[in-house]
């Protein structure tokens, strides 16, 4: 019997106090953005110290401005060769739980039940997001140490108890303590598998832009009845620029827009093609019929692999209850395009910049507010060592190959620990799209938690042979 | 010597007492919009009952639910066949004042004073709009009764105190006094001259349709990151809808907008072609410097005498301080349009309708609320023989014909005599573009109410010979 399969029987054999003590951490309140938990914040980071330490870290609680860090480090005795060192990154924090009326157990009194459909579940806030996802690491940790009493790799551990409230202590954290915490890769465990039954692993982030436009017109606000027909509405202007942004096809037509961007890699478009998705059930539950995004591409490709130009908000003019006939002086919109592997944030801002302008009748102006920032899109290359031993490691817990999955969204985690601590990450996470994180009656499988603890036995135990 | 050169005689003699009586009434601080305030207006009302009770009319203070009505009736002594029974409008309720700290002299202390510019001036809340407007009326039958004895046609006056602050009562106290109230023509005292030589008659009033269209995307609000890409927006919708509204020439683009709509008689349009009037200085004074209407048309006849399509207000998505990442389930805009003679507010709902639903992609909704309502536009045909005595009694006084304008902006009152006494409005009026009204240091300049005074000595005195 190898080492890892004792290390598996070890997370069987010990499933049901792994369960107990994620059930413990679930009990603390830990809601960053309600200072009314500032209190239950620090608990629950503090439970990470002591749950750490016990496992043989050296861990601390380590203050910041906001909620405390959690940091944790383990050199591994047995050494032959140069181990890969791994950060590990989840956090302790919860998103509120409102509306209360809405769960069906208290979000903070966990509730393991079988459901109707025989699968067996925990109920909690942070069930899943992310105090279950981030334990199936730490139990995989306590079970490699109780079988071998060691673990096969170096490990530092690093939790925030900020991700939902803004993270505003992490890039300062991160850049104060860089020298501590860069290493080989960086393992996050925060999102979903493809399915109850296939694994995944996160490849590709799309990137950000955010800029705010605003149409000046005339100097104040009009009487539509003395000016109209002569005087230039703003929201006139900002409309017709706004409607430029998409072609007929669904393509966005600033200039040099998808300069740089690379098609698919044929084996990853083929994956894709193949997976069980139905893009009318996606739309569907959401109350649409037709995909909105560039014409001859699927779904999949439409939210993973190209970028985006979005109107998150306008507003212009009069929008209380009735009407006023009014040409007001100014007109915005906050614009923000996801971005993909190739395209570059800064040079897009300025496309747009031009975009915009030469859409301005004479005497109308346009002012920008570069607000929110901006970020390139992240994408593992899918022959990255790291990325191919936790795929295998995956495989072999799964007995079904992972998904190399996109995220629509950014995960600005991973484009700090790039930026600051100069690693990849490796996204490898066991939620499920019911899970209903941010949502009442939040849950995480139990089979979710098992197979994860399993799986990060198996990558751990991968990880060592990688030669990077 | 005639009686009207008399008349005319007696008003020059009385201007200072004339002038004393409207600086008296201005001391009332009758804002309609504030409840504290109510007891003034009444104030006001009763000022006027009792001024034309004094010259011997039948006046009385009317209760409605809202500020009282003046209602005062004078039939002539000397009747030489069909007298003409005219209805004089006007109102004697302003503004609010504030803000205050930008008026050079106190809003109800009333202040005559000769400006650098040797004009002589009124200043004081109400100077113009309307109290100095309608005492120009009030004063002329004063003079024709201390001239002659008598008025030479019918007169009933009434004065609402609600114009301000949306006329509620004036609609069901029209329906309910309609015989008391409908005669031969409507006279309307709160327009502008053309400049401080030129007197005008206002005949083209433009109509209004109002609209809020709501477009319905997603169920929900989305994340953009999530579902960015695949998931329509409804502002991309709706700003694609509204930027369809105007071609390239600023033509209105809803299939038979200008269905039935006349180009100007050749007479109008030459007086206005010859008017002094700089587009461009219009413009910049607003700020703008390109005008936004059909090409190839003056403004005067783009906010006179064409329609428009206004977007008033819009709003949709996260429109707060700083970035959201979403794609808002909802976005919605209030449009009116500008209508001219010939248009048909509802015929262009239906169009509207239209126009808007072709333009939504599969699984999309619009929503839409007629709030606001619709008149059609009012236009005085200039062979109407009041018309064309007003007009001769005007040249008579400035020796300069008066312009036909047009208002670019609905009168209410002049429908609501259209359609609930079945009578045509004469819009003369003595105000200048720079006298404030609704702004800190409103004025009316003395030359105005003297005039006014004259002027209306001369219509009353050719209304008689009117054979309608």
């Amino acid at each position: 019997m190898t080492a890892e399969a004792d290390v598996l029987a070890a997370a069987d054999a010990g499933l049901e106090e792994s369960i107990a003590r994620w059930i413990e951490l679930l009990r603390i309140p830990s809601i960053s953005t309600d200072p009314a938990y500032k209190g239950d914040c620090r608990k629950a980071g503090a439970w990470l110290v002591a749950a750490l330490k016990a496992l043989g870290f050296e861990a601390s609680l380590r203050d910041t401005s906001g909620h405390p860090m959690v940091v944790a480090h383990y050199r591994a005795k047995v050494r032959k060769g140069k181990l890969p060192h791994v950060l590990f990154y989840g956090h302790y924090d919860v998103q509120p739980a409102d509306p209360l009326e809405q769960w069906q157990t208290p979000p903070f009194e966990p509730t393991r039940r079988r459901d109707k459909d025989g699968v067996e579940r925990v109920y909690a806030r942070g069930a899943a997001d992310d105090k279950g996802q981030l334990l199936t690491f730490i139990e995989a940790c306590r079970v490699w140490l109780a079988a071998t009493g060691d673990l096969p790799l170096d490990v530092t551990v690093l939790c925030e108890g900020e991700e939902e409230s803004g993270s505003s202590s992490l890039i300062p954290f991160l850049k104060a303590n860089r020298k501590e915490l860069a290493h080989d890769v960086a393992l996050v465990c925060d999102t979903n598998m493809w399915d109850r039954n296939t694994p995944a692993i996160t490849t590709r982030l799309r990137g950000m832009l955010h800029e705010e436009v605003t149409i000046i017109g005339p100097k104040v606000d009009l009487h539509s009845g003395l000016y109209g027909g002569a005087a230039m509405n703003p929201i006139r202007v900002l409309t017709k620029v706004l409607a430029d942004l998409h072609d007929k096809t669904g393509r966005i037509a600033i200039p040099g827009f998808y300069e740089g961007v690379k098609e698919l890699p044929r084996a990853t478009r083929e994956q894709w093609a193949k997976l069980k998705f139905s893009e009318r059930k996606f739309l569907a539950e959401v109350g649409l019929r037709e995909k909105a995004g560039e014409a001859r591409r699927s779904l999949l490709e439409q939210i993973w692999s190209r970028p985006t130009a979005e109107v998150n908000g306008i507003i212009g003019g009069y929008t209380g209850p009735g009407t006023k006939t009014v040409i007001p002086s100014r007109a915005s919109a906050k614009l923000s395009f996801r971005l993909v592997a190739g395209q570059d944030p800064e040079r897009l801002r300025k496309a747009l910049y031009a975009f915009v302008n030469a859409r301005l009748p004479a005497g109308i102006k346009a002012e920008f507010h570069p607000e929110g920032g901006a970020s390139p899109a992240i994408e593992i290359p899918e022959d990255n060592p790291y990325l191919a031993a936790a795929g295998a490691a995956l495989k072999a817990e799964f007995r079904r190959a992972p998904v190399m999955m996109g995220c629509g969204g950014s995960i600005p985690i991973v484009t700090s620990f790039k930026d600051i601590l100069g690693m990849q990450s490796l996204l490898v996470g066991f939620g499920l799209n019911d899970d209903a994180i941010h949502s009442p009656n939040e849950k995480y499988d139990v089979a979710s938690f098992h197979h994860g603890i399993r799986s990060w036995v198996r990558i751990m135990g991968s990880l060592p042979d990688v030669r990077p």
